[in-house]
């Protein structure tokens, strides 16, 4: 297999949509003119994929951003389908008569500049030869993919945003987007995320970087002509471990995974070193599945952009960046999230409060950790729900 | 450099110690006969190296054994020597009218089975051959650690240990003293450790495991005929990163490395995939200082028995295990350990409570998480010293 898709068909050896590849529900908006980024270069020919459910008014005043995380997609909700072999992200919080109701408000979702998703990432094609962009993509800034998002919200007529709504990397998009556009945000929802990326944070990010690179199919970042079973991809796993374990919680994995031996083996068996147990198989498996479905290269530049995010930088500190936004803000923490403690979101509602915003804090009480925002929508969406309603129109 | 080790020198592609280099201040103990293992192996010509301080009395009532971490050695206490390029581990508990007095005490510390330092480990050369085990070598457990102590106790005439102390690991050691050997323990000091690992420690402990399966050079175990340059050394630092980060906390690397840049850079400079920040050049350190002092295979052979440790395992359960522990213990949590996080030593002192067993808990007010054993003496050593002089003489 070379370096070009097959049209018709996944990239496999990316796990990135190419262009020639059925669209799924997507669609896919270029950027007219070069987009200038956080690093100093320029991307032209920007593609972004976005999906959109319910319907802009002709006031256009019921728009809703949803902003995804590191390996989400602009597939918010809706079925399983080609290019998103599994629901919506966030299926059950997001539709007709649900708490993000399609019914009322005009919803939003793109892939994420640097993704591969459809939007225009490390696997997608460079304009000047057309072969993957590879190690020849730069490094983005989550104030890159904002600046990308707003592309796509002049082409869709929105001046401003009902709400902004996200977790996680999403959070830091939703506070970038009150920070860098604060007339063009009605309100924001910066769920289970931070104002900056902390060491302890960026630590994790910099094993799984490492991870990758040590695997000798990284090749600098230009394994796109490989065969589609000599990619990265043990290097890729092994990152997505690291990050597994930081999404969810001792408790969770005791309760879940206790000691078990995998595949039904027993210690009496003899010992042996790489026989597994229950949880080892289940990293090994989320592992895998990440693989199926991801480009390395956009693992390496989102995670990396979560590392250099920093509401504050370049603008004084995080004080003065918060007093630029207008919008008032439901902010939620997750009791049980070891990578982005609630400390991290209490600080962001304590900081817009002092700079005289609206804020309010929800803690959602779960004990799955970081995914939380992602697993219980019972306690996440209502309040969303809520805020939603409350806020003025423009 | 082929696989034997030169005499006079340290053994560079191990990181361990080869029968042959200078001897540093340790001695040696060839156990005369085979060693059996829980795994169903048996071990020929197993050599525990151990240090001593201190003098044991005419009754040999007064024999204190520590027992050392993941990484640690038979080095507890004193400067920095061949073999030993930093003092001891315990250095500023361990020494005359320290809290573990040897002027009071005989103070034993053995390199664990396995190990690097001189014990019989994966390095080692097998005795049929003489060349290094490498793959060769069994997965053995912390019992199998302890029955190795237990031979070199025979050996210096001690049938009953004062005490028997240790942390993370050597805490697991120390648990399992109690429950194999009552009559040979007179009190116990089990120190930010746990009665089994958790699924979310076998989870650190796998990722660490794959980071080193994944490095070339590792070549399934057999790398010592490699180049002292060419060995799985990348593999090690980054499962030793992983480590890293759990031994310490949040708040800690946030204080010491917050978003600072490594080597004096700024983002002014424009953005980079492999511009590091501060705290990963600190795990690089931390890799790197790792490398150079022991071996890959000694690593993945400890961190499996840690997988494996689990004090109820063919005993009926938890509460069967610890029924059997006759002698006093002193517990000890750390407050901020997110690795071992204090529920688990609530848990051991609990148990023992509830089968009748003396025990007393205390907990380390600490930033430093885990390793805060070794850091915070100020607040570990004075309760094992009045521990020490608390438990009744045999």
């Amino acid at each position: 297999m070379n370096g070009q898709p097959r049209p018709g068909r996944p990239h496999q050896a990316t796990g990135a949509w190419m262009p020639g590849d059925p669209p799924g529900s997507r669609r896919f908006f270029e950027i007219p003119r070069p987009l200038a980024l956080d690093g100093g270069a320029t991307l032209s020919g920007v593609v972004v994929a976005y999906e959109t459910w319910g319907t802009l008014k002709a006031d256009r005043s019921n728009a809703v951003l949803l902003c995804h995380a590191w390996t989400g997609d602009s597939h918010a909700t809706g079925p399983a389908e080609h290019g998103h072999p599994a629901p919506g992200w966030w299926e059950g919080a997001v539709g007709p008569g649900l708490a993000i109701d399609t019914r009322r408000w005009f919803v939003v979702c793109a892939n994420v500049l640097g993704g591969c998703q459809g939007s225009t990432g490390p696997a997608s094609p460079h304009p000047v030869d057309g072969r993957p962009y590879g190690s020849r993509f730069p490094v983005i800034t989550i104030r890159d993919m904002v600046r990308a998002q707003a592309r796509l919200a002049d082409h869709l007529g929105v001046q401003r945003w009902h709400a902004v709504v996200g977790g996680s990397m999403g959070g830091m998009q939703v506070l970038e987007w009150a920070v860098m556009f604060p007339q063009r945000v009605g309100g924001i929802v910066p769920i289970a995320t931070c104002t900056q990326a902390s060491a302890q944070q960026i630590a994790w990010g910099a094993i799984g970087r490492r991870a990758i690179r040590m695997d000798p199919k990284w090749r600098g970042g230009d394994y796109y002509d490989a065969d589609p079973d000599d990619g990265p991809w043990e290097g890729l796993a092994t990152a997505r471990m690291v990050a597994q374990v930081t999404f969810r919680s001792d408790n969770v994995f005791t309760d879940r995974f206790g000691r078990e031996l995998a595949d039904g083996a027993t210690l009496h068996d003899g010992l042996d070193l790489w026989q597994r147990f229950e949880v080892e198989r289940y990293l090994d498996y989320h592992g895998d599945k990440l693989v199926r479905r991801f480009d390395t290269n956009s693992y390496l530049i989102i995670g990396k952009a979560m590392d250099l995010h920093d509401i504050g930088r370049g603008r004084s500190g995080l004080g003065a960046a918060i007093s630029r936004v207008t919008s008032p803000a439901l902010v939620m923490g997750i009791s049980s999230d070891i990578l982005y403690p609630t400390y991290q979101q209490r600080q962001i509602h304590e900081l817009l409060l002092s700079e005289g915003t609206k804020s309010d804090y929800v803690e959602i009480d779960s004990p799955h950790g970081h995914d939380a925002f992602l697993i219980n929508l019972d306690q996440v969406a209502p309040p969303i729900q809520q805020f939603l309603e409350s806020l003025a129109p423009a």
